[in-house]
């Protein structure tokens, strides 16, 4: 798995200045590959390893996962709504899985696909990113029904905290799209938001003045593709690969797509920008640490 | 304001079985006019009112804001973006606000604009809607970026607690038509949720077996409709009056839309459908209750 990461370039040189949160995350995948373990603690779950529809519950649930995580892979996605869902203390809950996370070296990306617009996009961007909020993360999933533009005060402010943003693009739930392949002009809704994204990740490598620009970083600027959608992007004439966008794939596994898929799917991107979410076919492992363990590394070493 | 929702039922006849949202959102319209207070804690604001900006803060601030409409407004829509951005404080402030507000006898709006797909929506629906959580609000504002199917889960839980839905569908801000307006087939995005909304309104609507017909009370699934974008929803053959959804209509006063504007945007569905909210225009207005008594009066004889 090094291998496929090899060619590009190590961070080190640039330590001097807030890190990208693309280069952190491909420095994070040439280290531990490409999967992204899912802290989902689904009502059935929490029943399954014994714990409580509680606060106290999710917070058990999501450190334990941590903790079999942690120095296996490089990267976990917390399922607000399943944190949400228990009120005050799910929030605190989750704030609390997000530090352990953080903590043990991995990277966090709030799966909350929130989206508003100006002063409203910014209150919840400082929630997510700004790096003394209680629920910071290192990159948030947002949701671009108001325009890819209404997610401007969240691109500043994962600019500046060198922090990251995965927008909505091409899911794989079979309604996406009515709304994702609908047309505006030449262009899909997914088309145009791949663009627009694409568009800030070139304008944020050469702000940046990377030396060697024919071996460019990952871009901050990623995009979610659903794991069983990625082969409609290019019928959807969704460009995938300009400007070097990470893209976050959830339906690995329980939802259907085995990593050939995954490989035909994404084509060339699939070597230098996926990294594949796993949730509920690693959760069922648990709740022993052997079980869970165990699932990462085969979905580890199956997705690299 | 009575008379130009009189001809609406009143919904006593109905108590036995647990209300539908749109018949007690009719109910409060009757009653109090179709203004809605906002209570946006935006920091600029927190600044003006002497404030924190804290948990305690926004707590504060939406006490007076829920003191101050209590009795002279029937709605209120907390902005959530606003309490999130201070953490789990925050999100107490915000459980506060709400239920300081429903035993004011307010109806509660959550403008939270989640949206995601399967067992992940049925678990924000449970935070904002069931009515034993700590955020249990009377609706929910709801992104489609995944399909109006999406939102299933959502609109069973609604339809489960009495509760309602407004989902985004042709929103203020310039950059929204990009998503909105892009067309799949003959309809546009915001048209085909519309028709989505009207269909699951009237179905209801039937289920319930409404003896009078001819007078339908308004539906459980109301669109967000920007107020300075209403105009553009018959170019964009958006059906906003079939099945009779309440419409939330953001972008009066501070933002810029007259009434005049708002009846000529709206048109038919002006009278009985629109509830309009105000935020900074009134919130502007305080610390002082009586400050801010007087621009929601204000407001309110204006909408009416």
């Amino acid at each position: 798995m090094q291998s496929a990461f090899g060619w590009l370039p190590r961070s080190e040189t640039r330590m001097s200045e807030v890190l990208d949160f693309g280069a952190r995350l491909q420095e994070t995948m040439v280290r531990h590959g490409r999967l992204c373990v899912g802290i989902d603690p689904h009502p059935d779950l929490l029943a399954q390893w014994g714990l409580p529809e509680t606060g106290g519950g999710v917070r058990r649930f999501g450190e334990a996962v941590v903790e079999a995580a942690a120095g296996r892979v490089g990267v976990v996605k917390p399922q607000v709504a399943f944190f949400e869902r228990y009120g005050v203390a799910g929030m605190e809950a989750l704030a609390a899985v997000q530090r352990s996370a953080r903590e043990a070296g991995l990277l966090v990306i709030s799966d909350a696909k929130r989206g508003d617009i100006g002063s409203t996009m910014a209150a919840y961007a400082h929630a997510w990113l700004h790096p003394e909020s209680e629920f910071a993360a290192d990159a948030l999933t947002v949701s671009p029904f108001l325009g890819f533009g209404s997610l401007g005060p969240a691109i500043e402010a994962a600019e500046a905290y060198g922090a990251g943003l995965f927008v909505l693009a091409l899911t794989s739930n079979p309604e996406g799209g009515e709304v994702q392949l609908a047309r505006r002009g030449d262009r899909s809704v997914a088309g145009q938001i791949a663009e627009a994204a694409a568009r800030r990740n070139i304008e944020r490598r050469e702000g940046h003045n990377v030396r060697d620009v024919s071996h460019p970083a990952l871009g901050h600027i990623g995009l979610v593709v659903g794991a069983t959608t990625a082969s409609t992007a290019q019928q959807a004439e969704v460009d995938l690969t300009r400007g070097l966008p990470p893209l976050l794939a959830p339906g690995y596994g329980a939802q259907g797509a085995s990593v050939a898929d995954l490989r035909e799917g994404f084509g060339s991107a699939f070597d230098h920008q996926v990294l594949v979410n796993s949730s509920r076919a690693i959760l069922v492992q648990g709740p022993q640490r052997a079980g869970l363990v165990d699932a990462i590394d085969r979905a580890r070493d199956d997705v690299s």
